[in-house]
């Protein structure tokens, strides 16, 4: 498939350039950035980030999950990390569908029961944060000490907006 | 906290270079790209990713959670992305644990009994992508003719190396 191989051309331009120096596996800023896997976000560059800065764990609409929860906690405790970034964006295919929807469209589609699983949707951009920072805030396996602040990015303009009520700690 | 301040500055400067065209949220190289969190992998540099190009989801070890799929049927059902990428990469910290050392750590740090998660570490890098691969390719809610390729990411030398045996359709 001519994409893959798209990758692996790509990828030997990107390995001259690559940097000679090792870098440790601990983000050197010692946050960790949880965020949507949307195509038109690059968490690198609308946050300055260089290698070796920070973990970025992403899904779609850059939910707290369980799965970011497991991944935040091998952050902080095994790797150093002692901040979060929460960042969803506008035009977010995340409000677009509610799971009665895409349950749906998967039996149409694929033939297959989905309804066991929640695809998270949201109905706002913003509350949406203030959900997430608050189930992050709440959890166990996250502590009280680890700073935590929402953003919302704006897909039109590039800038991040601070959302009142996802700031803690 | 400075950090976060150090981010909206960033991030100012990065929106003086923000694209004024706007991008549509689906994918255009219809590819979702599963990887790691870690700090020095850059998926849009690795693989030559422009704005648009790709969703990206990333979690500790890039592995095939119940949240990856989530994330890859809304990505591939509301947003035609119709190929998955999966990257593990050298020197992952997901190799130097086991689920009882990082329960006992939570336990000793945090004085909580997280024993009901499944941290989700391996033993070798490469087996890992074999084993996420075949997750997905026989995941009800991934459709066999979705292809599927799995590489390892060389933290060293930045080059994608192709693994036997995870190269699906």
């Amino acid at each position: 498939m001519r994409l893959f191989d798209e990758f692996i051309n790509a990828n030997i331009e990107y390995a001259k350039t690559h940097p000679t120096e090792e870098l440790a596996g601990p983000p050197v800023k010692k946050v960790a950035v949880l965020t949507c896997m949307d195509a038109r976000l690059d968490p690198a560059k609308i946050l300055g980030l260089r290698a070796g800065d920070a973990h970025v764990i992403r899904n779609a609409g850059g939910r707290a999950s369980e799965d970011a929860v497991r991944s935040l906690v091998i952050s902080q405790v095994m790797l150093g990390t002692q901040a979060i970034v929460v960042i969803h964006h506008t035009d977010c295919g995340m409000v677009r569908f509610s799971n009665d929807e895409l349950w749906d469209r998967v039996e149409h589609h694929y033939g297959v029961d989905a309804s066991d699983m929640d695809f998270l949707p949201f109905d706002e951009v913003g509350p949406s944060v203030v959900e997430d920072v608050r189930i992050l805030r709440d959890h166990p396996l996250i502590p009280d000490t680890i700073p935590i602040r929402g953003y919302v990015w704006n897909v039109r303009t590039g800038f991040l907006e601070e959302v009142p009520d996802a700031h803690v700690n």
